[in-house]
């Protein structure tokens, strides 16, 4: 079982990074002993290179796609900059007459906003940033398709926001947009890197050409992959040399951190509907005892829309201070705000989602993990009453309160 | 000690990639339980960030740089790459009318050569590839300086070649760029993958703008470091998102690894002086005892240039067929040849280095690591001898000859 031993406090902060599960430390260490270089022609390189083998198949099973699908990378960062940098380049090849655009939402990863603002600021490209709805939480599938242009080379969408939770309707989109361009559509990807190890994702099923993958949101290392349809034209690769992961992904294979990767899917692969049971549990107790506790005094954010499993946005708003001084309070348990704790700034994803600022000032996100225990979310909950009680205003008085201010 | 012990054969080849350090394993192994994200807020958040403190240093202190000149990487890859794409962004901004010019020379590792052939087809630059010496394996200062242009935004020249092992004169090259062309030098790189751990490099002494390192040249693992001179100006980062690595290369932090990384350093740096003896005597016992034992049958590719300590690039002329076929009947050890075993190709590298294709078909590349034993070189040129005697030459009748055919 995954384990957050380590960890002093209960750590609800899953969304973050998750502990590595057990097998997958083992899986790493065992690993070190194939220190040979894959694509040397020796004895232990052909060990190396099985293991590797072995890995891609592991993750291929978790995507439904084949092993020759799979694109290892060194994290999900890179998978997105590269998604970036190759449509940009395959769509110069074809059409070099124009400027290529992107459509994308306003609440995506930082790894898919920042390499978008520079090149947009660079006049390399334009870009729109589809807004979701703020009653949602989401991009409507229309509004994504309104935003295309005959340059329009990549449409990138995540599948979940990893501060709301909130599922984006990939699936949808690609429909609409392959029904009605063919094969004229733009390159279609999804940031998953939330989503996987949480709920099950078939990229087949959703539709796009590609996803980002990265192992650290599912009890694996920092590691990850792009993972393609099989009937996807690839874009080109980013990192060119030693022809590594079939030429589309150059650099010595890092064999340890790949077979840690592939044992956090295969141990996603044996018990995927279990896992999406319990975090769901978990998170639904929750949110249920924050009802019976707080009443009207919290906001759960988008509880109406598609979710993650794991994942819990909440707005304490009867605590008279910001959500980071609400955690750094918490003696019993992490997790995080979506920014870094500026008295006057909140989440810009919140912002973005329509949320206002008082409101999303106070919001604080929990995110479950796959050995969370319910006696534990009785901890977390009577901590959280007891902090949100307006009994506590006069401890609050030497804190800094944004609001009274 | 670096042990090669889970290795069947006596391991020559550590120039393709080394064993890792027993120490380094441990780190490595004790770092998984150091799975929070460096950025959190959190205990074991901090103590993640302050193991990767403690490796920035170790790598710092190995380049005669401070800690803040290290930018991890995924591996040498991404830093050759990074550099390229880096210094093009860089001059673009500055000089938008140009067209970008790069100069390299003609035996840099494919993670040059290829991104630069790449951006030249699709008209992005320009790049002066400069020949080596026939004579020497080296390029020369100044015709370096000479494919200079006013365009001219990178100058990358590799410290050590990994095929024949000849180091470039890159503290020469620098000093005459940085003479003659004051504040208006290009950006200056060096790849030192296959230097370093070998020969103590000063960064600052080499008068380069940064290197490229990987770990698992030096009994590390495959992540690198980009490092820079105190001095220069940084190139853009290729990676952005969340501003991890001071902003310089987005991506959460690869923990474990880079732990790896920094205690190979901290390794090297404890015993430099010695690893370059030892190697060394390894190298001359070799050579010497081929001299002795092989006469006028073999030649030792640049033996009269500077070289890296550890390799040996040598032609056994009597051998009746190709150096790939003789390493597949070596049943001692295991080296290798410059390039994949096609009968009518021989080494790229070899071939930029003005060797005849006679002479490099029949050439392999010895390189020696930290724990080889004399005796051990003893086996192995017992066993060349034996293989490459002219009584031999009957046992060759099956095998593939491209020479007799």
């Amino acid at each position: 079982m995954p384990s957050a031993s380590t960890f002093p406090k209960i750590y609800l902060d899953n969304n973050a990074t998750t502990p590595l599960d057990d097998r997958v430390k083992t899986a790493i260490t065992d690993a070190l002993d194939l220190w040979a270089n894959p694509s040397s022609n020796n004895e232990n390189a052909l060990k190396a290179a099985d293991a590797i083998h072995e890995a891609r198949s592991h993750l291929g099973n978790m995507f439904g796609v084949e092993k020759e699908d799979v694109v290892f990378t060194s994290g999900g960062t890179e998978c997105n900059n590269w998604v970036i940098e190759g449509s940009i380049r395959a769509f110069r090849k074809k059409n070099n007459a124009l400027i290529p655009h992107i459509v994308t939402s306003n609440i995506e990863h930082p790894s898919i906003l920042e390499p978008l603002k520079r090149r947009e600021e660079d006049g390399e490209i334009t870009v729109t940033y589809v807004s979701v709805i703020p009653s949602t939480g989401y991009v409507t599938p229309q509004s994504i398709f309104d935003a295309l242009t005959p340059a329009t080379c990549l449409v990138t969408v995540m599948l979940a926001n990893n501060e709301t939770g909130v599922l984006q309707p990939v699936a949808e989109i690609c429909r609409l947009i392959r029904d009605r361009l063919k094969e004229n559509a733009p390159f279609l990807h999804s940031d998953v890197a939330q989503a996987a190890g949480k709920i099950p994702i078939d990229v087949n099923g959703l539709g796009v050409d590609a996803v980002t993958v990265v192992g650290h949101k599912f009890y694996g290392p920092r590691n990850g992959a792009l993972i393609y349809s099989p009937k996807s034209e690839r874009i080109p690769p980013m990192l060119l040399g030693g022809n590594q992961e079939s030429g589309w992904r150059s650099g010595t294979e890092n064999t340890p951190m790949i077979v840690g990767l592939g044992e956090a899917a295969r141990i996603y692969n044996e018990a995927s509907s279990n896992i999406e049971t319990v975090l769901c549990q978990n998170r639904d107790y929750f949110e249920e005892l924050l009802v019976k506790r707080l009443r009207n005094s919290h906001v759960i954010h988008f509880l109406g829309s598609p979710r993650l499993p794991n994942t819990s946005s909440v707005a304490f708003l009867d605590y008279p201070s910001h959500g980071c001084d609400l955690l750094e309070k918490c003696r019993t348990f992490n997790a995080s705000t979506g920014a870094a704790c500026h008295k006057n700034e909140c989440s810009p994803i919140l912002k973005a989602c329509g949320i206002s600022f008082a409101v999303a000032s106070k919001t604080v996100r929990i995110s479950f993990g796959r050995s969370t225990e319910l006696a534990e979310i009785d901890t977390v909950v009577n901590e959280l009453v007891e902090l949100c009680s307006p009994k506590n205003e006069e401890l609050e008085l030497n804190g800094c309160n944004i609001l009274l201010l």
